[in-house]
């Protein structure tokens, strides 16, 4: 039999659509990436009969079967045990995972509890799969030759470092992986897929590296891609056409891969030497979170104000009450008074203000949901921008667009 | 055969991860709330050997089978004919459909393609199920007696409106609900799965109502199912049980179903008139930034500081500097200086403060990652206490973890 891949969701509340199953999504692209076939996947409710129906139906199709979920303590989780008694091998109990289960519980001040201790037996012959983070440690089994099980539990988090730390390294050393997906994803702000799909036209028919344009959140990305045997050959296919693409679209493309907008502003504040302060209202401290999901954002992150109560935007913030008064919070006079009071007050750089109506409330016909200004204090003065962002897609989408909004506007600010 | 339905979604793009399967999520809920029973969903490629072999296989175990993708033009797309060949149906073309794909395109200034022809083609005896909005209709099909085939196109937006406008009509005339199951979702914080399922260890084994633990983001869940014919009768089965969890669990039990811990302190905060400021460091702005997610939130947030820098801590919060230079920024008496700040600042009734180490790097000895201490002053004074959050879930686990704590700690103060 070929080598191939099968995938199975072990899990009732996936089958009540409680869940959604994204971890059957991350196997698909990384069975992808690492070029291992995959044609089934499957879900099943915590049920040992129709769990056991489809081991016998992935092993006669497959040669690794990849399970997620049913790994916990409680009674529902079911996966470990229906492997073992399928494939007619004793559970044997391991006392160095009740080691790191009690080591876990206790970093949290509990103690585990009688129902943990199921999560240290797996099939004798089976090897951990450590759980770096949570308690329910996974396997990697062979039950008979030509066949590796994997477990993972269902938590996407866990799963995923699991993947990463043990499967993968697993995989490369056991000869499933001979040649890989290499993929570079360039990300845009300030400009439609479509607009970016025109400009860079000519290079979306190239078929290595290939270009694919894509859009998630409201920003356009591309990728190019190239399926080879080393990370070299990958840069050298690759590096040329990213250059190509930079040189078309300019500013608008703001980053690669993980690069986020709030890391390249802070990338360029830290190389500046700048320091930065917020004044939020709609987004209510958002753009703050979003600075400081960053470690080492105090290098130049200072803090802020959210001013969700005009009489904040009055106290801290020293906004002129007649201007409230007259222009109303959501306007460019007060966004630019806010960036200016909270750059004055925390002493930094850079201010950047946020005030705007997120809905679904609160709209008007002159000011309407989705109607947000941006304020921006530095060195040279202050300046504010009108943003427009369709309330149909929801409030948060509303601030989430609104926050991506200001940091750019600080990002092509800084590199001016 | 007792009814029941299984899921299959058909499409390459699936195994290869380049789409989420959110199909499938929408038909477990929608299911799941029409009471059939579903037991499988499996996820197959562009294949008809596969494709066949995925119905032969559910025939043998469902008598609704329901399709999404591989309905549209291309010669990938196969659902439709692979039926037809599988029960050897010839397929027989629909001019009402070529009509209607013509009609759409017009709207769009487009003209159909040749290979739309084949979207007009259904098996013989098949039904169709009209698309509103796409090009790709779907069928209704009983290929033999005690089976019915549903077909839907994979874009979720075409489908849903094919689901409520048609399929669920077809459904409920068609005997296929009598009963629904009803869940009730009771959410907890500051106590782990494992001892919540110890604590209501009896009820686990009921069987109507049923009663399963599950655990999301930190917090550990309780859902209580039962399948019945009336939202009535379900409630007189899962209210003892609620109630019985509820005198179990005490104030670890913040809430049912939609509740967050937010959206609770919001409506106790509402409904004693009083108001809350947030002073963050750790978190930098996602205590604010959760509060303000909910619509009507001004009503009782007036809105905070993130004092990122010392220097905020001190200006704006007036935190003593000598008590930051002994005891340092991430200690008990800080915690309290800041939400003492941050409340007579603010004019609210409450101040809440989060102080902390989200890591990775910042840890020391004595001060770990994931130590965080939160502050709470209100109308009888100010108090703190000390969180210990495993750091090895990451820093945006610390801070989630912070944020949900420090809710959680004014929820018990506001029912005290």
């Amino acid at each position: 039999m070929n080598r191939s891949a099968e995938v199975i969701c072990v899990g009732t509340e996936l089958l009540l659509g409680e869940v959604l199953n994204s971890n059957a999504q991350f196997l698909g692209q990384e069975l992808a990436r690492l070029g291992i076939p995959h044609f089934h996947q499957t879900v099943v409710g915590d049920n040992p009969t129709r769990i056991k129906r489809a081991i016998a139906m992935a092993c006669q199709r497959a040669n690794l079967l990849i399970f997620t979920g049913g790994l916990g303590p409680t009674p529902d989780d079911l996966t470990t045990e229906t492997l073992a008694d399928f494939f007619q091998a004793p559970l044997i109990e391991h006392p160095e995972i009740l080691e790191d289960i009690a080591r876990k519980f206790a970093q949290r001040n509990h103690d585990p509890s009688p129902s943990n201790d199921k999560q240290a037996l797996l099939p004798e012959s089976a090897a951990i799969l450590p759980n770096p983070i949570g308690s329910a440690p996974g396997m990697i089994w062979q039950p008979r030759p030509e066949l590796t099980v994997l477990t993972f539990p269902g938590v996407p988090k866990e799963f995923h470092l699991m993947w990463q730390e043990t499967a993968v390294p697993y995989l490369l050393d056991h000869g499933w992986v001979t040649a890989q997906i290499y993929n570079r994803v360039l990300r845009f702000w300030g400009i439609p897929e479509s607009t970016l799909a025109d400009k860079v036209a000519p290079l979306l028919s190239l078929t290595n590296p290939t270009v694919a344009p894509y859009a998630s959140r409201g920003q356009a990305r591309l990728r190019i891609s190239t399926r080879t045997s080393s990370a070299d050959i990958a840069h050298q296919v690759i590096a040329p056409v990213e250059q190509q693409i930079r040189q078309l679209c300019g500013l608008h493309c703001y980053g690669a891969d993980e690069d986020t907008l709030e890391s390249v502003v802070g990338d360029l504040l830290k190389q500046k030497g700048q320091t930065l302060a917020v004044a939020e209202s709609c987004t209510g401290g958002g753009l703050g979170q979003r600075l400081t999901r960053i470690s080492g954002s105090s290098d130049y992150f200072l803090g802020g104000v959210i001013s969700y109560a005009n009489s904040v935007k009055q106290g801290l913030l020293k906004v002129d009450p007649e201007v409230l008064n007259q222009h109303g919070a959501v306007s460019a006079i007060v966004a630019e008074q806010m960036a200016t009071g909270v750059r004055s007050q925390l002493h930094s750089t850079w201010g950047i203000s946020i005030t705007g109506i997120a809905g679904p409330k609160g709209g008007t016909p002159t000011k309407p949901v989705g109607l947000v200004y941006i304020g921006l204090a530095g060195p040279d003065g202050t300046q504010s921008f009108e943003c427009i962002i369709s309330p149909l897609r929801g409030r948060d989408w509303v601030r989430h667009m609104s926050a991506s909004s200001a940091l750019d506007f600080l990002r092509r600010q800084l590199l001016a």
